[in-house]
């Protein structure tokens, strides 16, 4: 028997992921969202939700770009921080001595420390309701060698991200290999 | 010095989400999506993205309704075949054995033996490219009562939900705790 828990965004697992953009003085900015997930294959695309209310929003509608910063564990306390504070009257990059590298493909800075980074353009922008949905092309994905696996791709265990868990408010880490996509299934 | 990897949706992490509808007949089908998210806070909102050759793509639009079943790790050979035949000439749960439950909220069925389902009213469709996008308003959540914390909300630990490695096609468990949101980064 289940319990019944309302009409709620409670579900499970959710990433931590930093998106980066400039403010209208070219200040860069990094704030953390778990509101997100990729939305299209082709055109590559990833969508963000944020409130009107973030800085980041709207730089984004200024820029028409942003990217997304994948923080590894080692960096949590600087991917919280990037959550509870705003751009509006602090500048983060300064505040926990990460570094703003301007991408060469959009106009948006990502996290040089930060194992694996995306960069958008801006597609879509979807009004759902307190939160404002961003469609971002993926115009590159770019990743610190140590963390590839030797398919060319990304390893999570060596990229090791951080899983959010909503209502809770806790973050984990990456735990055990389980099985290999479209194969375990298989056996069925 | 980072690799550039192109465009393509290679991002860590994302999650294993298997979309509950009924087809025409009202025969009920289980799809795993991991290109999905949560899009908003208030109308709580998820967005699911589906190519239009999927069977679950066609149940939607016809009947404005889907669900959210999240598969706990024992559940991972399920939810990989979920995501590797089709609805169109397969039964899913009679092949896997698990049981359809008609949500009361929405007009679409959730699997029984997973631990967290959501249940979820069409509000947008979004096309966006080979993709569309459902936003669907979250009616309700339930959980079984074993995977609840002490705050009466999931733990993840107890749900032990799966994550996905897009490329790479890897399935992985949740690690270990990490800290609180809101609270490691007030260190800074």
């Amino acid at each position: 028997m289940k319990k019944s828990l309302g009409a709620a965004t409670i579900i499970l697992p959710v990433p931590v992921w930093v998106i980066g953009t400039y403010d209208a003085r070219g200040k860069p900015n990094a704030m953390t969202a778990a509101w997100a997930g990729v939305c299209c294959s082709d055109p590559p695309c990833v969508a963000v939700s944020l409130r009107a209310a973030t800085y980041t929003h709207g730089n984004i509608k200024r820029r028409k770009a942003f990217t997304i910063s994948v923080p590894s564990e080692e960096y949590l306390k600087e991917a919280d921080y990037f959550g509870i504070v705003s751009g509006r009257d602090t500048d983060k990059f300064a505040a926990t001595g990460l570094t703003p590298v301007k991408s060469d493909l959009v106009d948006a800075p990502y996290v040089k420390e930060f194992p694996l980074i995306l960069e958008c353009k801006l597609l879509h922008t979807f009004e759902i309701g307190i939160h404002t949905q961003f469609v971002g092309e993926i115009a590159d994905v770019k990743a610190d060698k140590e963390v590839l696996g030797e398919d060319g791709y990304p390893d999570i265990e060596k990229a090791q991200p951080i899983v959010y868990t909503p209502m809770a408010r806790t973050y984990h880490g990456i735990g055990k290999y389980l099985g290999r996509g479209f194969s375990v299934g298989r056996k069925i």
